[in-house]
């Protein structure tokens, strides 16, 4: 797994890192059951705090994306993902909106942001292109 | 203009605010030339500090979104809003791409994604229902 890490973001680094192993997941990269590195190798691979590293993997866990385990360590979750309920569509749209809002006054109209919606997808899952 | 900003919210709070403005922007709600609250009474109605407002401001400035004048004050951007550049449209497919990689951990399909784009638009702008 590639974990692109950008120290100078604002976005942080915690939230990159769980950003990281869910597009990893959405990409096939990471699979059920698969180990994730611990929490020191992870951090050291990386250069960054225990404390971010421990605080991505507790988050990906209440989000239902990992199992932490006294043995196996941290694994993707096994079984199911967390489902698109309406809560998490509620969440989703909620985010949508302000990229959209911004697209909008720019000028973007509903089919190019449909568009740019749709290659995002097809680049994370580049098998599916014909999937509805 | 109704600025909706939670206090609760992960999301920081001039992130907030630039994030209303744009959407009242994209919504019809403001309109070029229109004068926005000065900082300090933006502030004193919505309970947070002066220096949240200036930095949403600025922000907004920066991005072209408003011009900031000493005599007329806060104003959205008379003539253009920004362009949808090669630059923006990298940014919007970057910060798409989490939301999206987590819809796909859960089983949405590209259509779902396309259509709940589409219905986020629709709800910014109701009166393009047809637009392409």
């Amino acid at each position: 797994m590639m974990l692109d890490i950008d120290l100078q973001s604002e976005t942080p680094i915690y939230t990159q890192l769980v950003n990281g192993i869910i597009e990893g997941i959405a990409r096939g990269e990471l699979q059920p059951s698969e180990a994730l590195p611990s929490v020191r190798s992870l951090a050291a691979d990386l250069g960054i705090n225990l404390h971010t590293v421990n605080k991505a993997y507790h988050l990906l866990k209440q989000d239902g994306y990992v199992q932490i385990n006294r043995k196996q360590g941290v694994v993707i979750e096994p079984d199911a993902f967390p489902p698109a309920d309406a809560a998490f569509k509620e969440r989703l749209a909620k985010q949508l909106r302000p990229l959209l809002a911004d697209a909008i006054c720019r000028g973007m109209s509903k089919a190019e942001l449909e568009a740019a919606c749709a290659a995002v997808f097809d680049e994370l899952r580049p098998n599916e292109q014909g999937g509805g």
